[in-house]
């Protein structure tokens, strides 16, 4: 398929289906195993891998988005015709576009590629979403055309929700014995919380809606000081596995109290899954309509958390743009030769 | 030995006996030791280390292959009488090898190395299978020459069937009075499923062997997305310990059901030793004659996994040629200078 | 802003309060969740995690900090003007600048960032501080002018305030719930240790004293062998990982006695927090007046870690200048083509 | 100091004592914290941890010896008065010297380097052993000369005996709370576990050294899987963090049986430590005089493991030398322009 809408559909797609395959299924282990097979340990393992090996997946085809665009093919040529300071120009660009965070490359010719100081968000994500409250937050900021939403929206929802029909299928054995057949979302063999979150029963509506939208904070904070260049990122290539390690350590710590969502496309889905699956639209009415809040929260929590950063962090290296150009152009000095 | 195939026979039985004495040896640990000296989870930490450890040690023989083949010998002359095209065609092709995912040269010279699109699925497997699904997956792909299977196949017997003699002769002492020398495959004191996987007591066949085939879809997928240079994957000499990572996550997730084989290779030869060495045929008809799931539904799961991936994410990547090359070619910029 | 000074006070805010939301809040989790949502290795890698995350987020600005000086930007002109030597000195400047120990860069044009053997502590921190001792060790040993002190420690200060002040907010409902809205410092119910350190029961003032004073040694050992470039650290862009697998180290060994505080500012605002949040002075009075210790052990042990590591490693490399050299100039080879 | 000799047993003091610190203190966490402060896995991960951050300690120094041997810095006098062949080669070697696997580069003029195959044993240690049986394996198959060996031992005498000595003095207090002040090798308050390795009450003495001889042949494949650049090595910089997973893999597979010592330097001078620090004689004459044990068949399984290691995989190797070159010398290409 070569119309690029419908490849970012497919990469969203892949990507949060292997995040959601292994995420659920290590909460399925968990509860369904009666902690002969993991404890809550595992689950926040097992869904920072998913998160991971989803990156992997996901970041690659969406990173292709703007070489696609004809005006840079255009100026990308045989090589030898253009003039040298392009030619130079293109030498950095290319560099960046070999390691960099690729959605830095948008910035030709692409009207959501080119808002200044938003490309750290942009780098932020590494060519892939895989959650409705991050592509929400690049709508709003600039970073992505309105009209790309619900390709990627779509797409996040038919990983999710496949994830979760696979995990109900890998584990209908299992689930079935444990439940007698019976599936609830409370009681003693309550078995929804495997699909979607509820809250801990301590947990307010406000207090919980607080906790969602300060993780979601503390993930986008993450994720930008893992992906930004101009600062103190982690290592290109290995900044999948940080932003897992990242989601292990929202899990460990802003877990407890409502099953750290952090995104919409992680919960809702699932959710759905499960109210045609049997256990009904209890899962919507449990917690005090409770679910609304893992959509809402992360989706205001994204926006926060990068507003936060830039304020902070990248406004101030924006203004000192000639030591941001040297770090990313290690070609320059060959280049002069 | 100069013979590629005894060599890779060689290769692929180092990595097999490194990956299966790390995992055994945790699961009889964690088995004899009666939980004190380790739990579920450190049985996933074993055999996500062996995976590790296994491919540093067969990736490597494998990836020179095909470099002995004559027909290259030649094109890697001395440098300067080589047309310019050739030349820069040599510059790209070691450019690759060097770091690159090594089955990827293979390309020249060498009718299994020649499939276009389908050395996605080599360079996933970076030279080291350690695993017969993977091994019959690039026979049919085409990636492997038929005649290579049988090397292979039996390469990854003996690693695995003499990691089981290893751990069996190391843990002989406790394992003698864990059982009171009364080596059974069920019962209060079982220990066979040191050695083989077998089904959890709630998992039918047919639940079982749609576990066993997903959690392969899932390996496959994440070796893949792991490995795809064109995609977004791992930083390169850091893939062995994603690959890790992965077999740790779906352990987390996907062992209960059905122990996770995921790889005949795994759980072929150490059945055919626990049979021999005192457990019986109890081995090979204990879960309802389970023994052959473990064999088959990971081979068909290997193959569907790279069906998938290719559909939904490779073939769209091969349909932007250029944009590919200009990330595997880092060198020929320098080279038009 | 453009001030430095404010700069480098909200990189070590924004810095402190990630490492504290992830450290703190881990343990709320582990302590209210009475053991179902983690444990104490849960801690430790919260913590751990929280440190790889706070580096990354406040490594970056700080390393601008020399770029800005304006007898770097005259030197740094356009590149064809200068002497050969200038210019071949200013290629390994640059190189060292975009992926080595960031600090290292200061040696030029400013007072703080000249003294010769300092730097490897300098570059031990790559930027980022986010602990008090580790601060003061820097303006004694002359790598941080005194007058920069308060900016740290203010910034140190507010981020980690903040962080108890955000974990309180977050687990309000649960904190309630578990202590009958009774904050006590001690007790069965004692929730005081959540945000602060005490000491174990059998832990004498003294005994405590030299735990925090040897944890800090090797937690400056550990940071010093991770990034010392002229010796064998890690590779760049994973040292803030590897940082904080040392982190999690010293809590699964040295963690029992004391609650490794290791670093006054991520105890002491916390403290005072709870001492306003309604536990009241006996944060103060607890332990036989505990708070002080971590304040001074680990200021004390931060110093002579880093003068161990001189006497035993780094004092000798510095002999060996050239080899030196060589490990620090990459590109030199090339620029004598 | 500028005695290579004494710069090496510093080195490895200093590598052997953050080792052992990390490592010892955890078990003592696990065995006084009563199983609050940590399980078996938390030992696994701390000597994992101590593996990975005593490699960078000692790795460096040991590196830098053959840079200073006369006939090297001869060879590489001030870079134009020398042929160009010589020249490249000295490109090469400080190519390799850079970042390859140190110990390589002492193959010039210094008769302990030069031994051909033997270099990946060299290059499988990366300066740090911090373990007699890797030292006297190296003296044996002539990667170091004999008369270095004293300074090696003594300085991992000295490291290992000092941590000892430091994790006493750091739990003294709760040593002496758990114990009453009687510090006894058996029985329920058994303490001296905590320093070294005694066996598992069901492990013969036969039995017991096949299982410490089989773990450490596991850890020598392990290292030489990951160190070795002519097969499938892991990335450079990262190598350190991947022997700790390995030992953190023998731990949890190879640890019940015999404690995992497979380092005399790990065990025997802490067994000495408790001898005078209280324990007495029963260190030595505890389970049928094990001591001697964890001495000898770590050094059998280390020689016994690099030499199946050569003959599996590095003897096939070394006689395919072209392609070995083409991976150790990126520049080459540059250099023929």
């Amino acid at each position: 398929v070569r119309s690029p809408t419908v490849r970012e559909l497919l990469a969203e797609a892949l990507g949060m289906y292997i995040l959601m395959v292994f995420g659920l299924s290590t909460v399925a282990q968990v509860v369904l195993g009666r902690g002969e097979f993991g404890q809550y340990l595992s689950i926040n393992l097992g869904f920072g891998i998913g998160v991971t090996l989803g990156i992997h997946a996901a970041g690659g085809i969406s990173a292709q988005r703007c070489t696609e665009l004809p005006s840079i093919k255009t100026k990308l040529g045989t090589g030898n015709q253009v003039p040298r300071v392009v030619w130079r120009k293109r030498l950095q660009r290319r560099t960046v576009e070999k390691g960099g965070p690729r959605l830095a490359t948008r910035g030709i010719g692409s009207r959501w590629c080119t808002r200044g100081s938003a490309q750290v968000l942009a780098g932020g994500t590494a060519g892939a979403h895989l959650n409705a409250a991050i592509t929400i937050t690049h709508c709003i900021l600039g970073n992505l055309p309105w009209r790309k939403l619900p390709a990627y929206l779509l797409g996040q929802f038919l990983g999710s929700f496949l994830a979760a029909a696979t995990v109900f299928g890998t584990y209908y054995d299992t689930l079935y014995d444990y439940t007698k057949g019976n599936f609830t979302v409370t009681g003693p063999t309550a078995t929804a919380s495997i699909f979607s979150t509820y809250p801990h029963p301590c947990t307010s509506l406000l207090g919980g809606f607080f906790a969602e939208f300060m993780a979601t904070v503390m993930l986008l904070l993450g994720i930008l000081v893992i992906h930004d260049e101009k600062n103190n990122g982690a290592l290109k290539g290995t900044q999948a596995l940080l932003t897992g390690i990242l989601v292990l350590g929202i899990g460990l710590g802003m877990g407890m109290n409502t099953g750290y969502a952090i995104n919409p496309s992680r919960d809702l889905p699932p959710r759905i899954f499960t109210a045609i699956a049997g256990w009904g639209v209890d899962v919507f009415t449990a917690g005090n309509y409770w679910w609304w809040i893992p959509v809402t929260a992360p989706t205001l929590g994204s926006l926060v958390g990068s507003l936060i950063y830039k304020l902070v962090i990248d406004f101030h290296n924006q203004s000192v743009p000639e030591s941001g150009n040297e770090k990313g152009q290690p070609a320059i000095e060959t280049s002069t030769l």
